[in-house]
């Protein structure tokens, strides 16, 4: 596998109803919201494993969630993101696959101030995949 | 937490072509599809690190889950699983909170040979979510 599952992105409209609900009906541990003005998002995290949640709601009028939301009002699964040991290398193997990198495809930093890019979800039949560096540094 | 998370489903509509997908570009080790007609469903999963994933693709005109894909006709995550060590426990404390048991309410054997329920989406911020007993006789 590329690399273990990090983590599982869930859409919500409120994010503090959302947190509340898995509190009280899944006994989750979860974080304090945070905002990420560059990715448009406020997010907070629930540990389930060796994967978590990441709870994630629009910030701004710009955000690509609302997109979702509208699609998914009450919110839904949005995203799985896999820890790679080097993120340019992962990119040009998807890419020479013909897979689709969003954006102006650089990595940019994510919610764990580490280089993240998104797939398209076309390329995996239907899936938002990220991909995030393990750690700053590429690994071999 | 409830539990930890055990594994998250992918609805596909051709589970052939999506393990290729997950195969050649995640280098996902993928196992053989198996039928569980009592589910309506078949099912191939791929090891992600202490969680998996699930693909899944209707089984028979009365799967649940031609509805889903007739709405993303790509594919979609579809649902969340997590471990309890009591499944009717857990059940109980989600009935008391108001929350939804799917089907007939009753737990039954899932793809794990394990017993198995679905709660409402309603319930969980737009997310389907299954509970898993983690072994056959309940723990404590």
């Amino acid at each position: 596998m590329i690399g273990r599952l990090h983590h599982i992105g869930i859409a919500v409209p409120d994010i503090a109803a959302a947190s509340a609900l898995y509190r009280t009906r899944l006994g989750a541990d979860i974080g304090e919201p945070k905002d990420l003005p560059e990715h448009g998002v406020t997010v907070a995290f629930i540990e389930a494993g060796s994967a978590s949640l990441e709870l994630l709601s629009p910030l701004g009028p710009d955000s690509t969630l609302h997109r979702f939301l509208e699609r998914h009002p009450q919110g839904g699964q949005h995203h799985l993101c896999f820890e790679v040991p080097d993120i340019e290398a992962a990119m040009a193997r998807l890419k020479a696959d013909g897979a689709t990198v969003l954006g102006d495809g650089a990595p940019r930093l994510g919610a764990h101030g580490l280089p993240v890019i998104f797939m398209h979800p076309k390329d995996f039949a239907g899936t938002l995949v990220e991909l995030q560096q393990a750690s700053l540094e590429p690994q071999s």
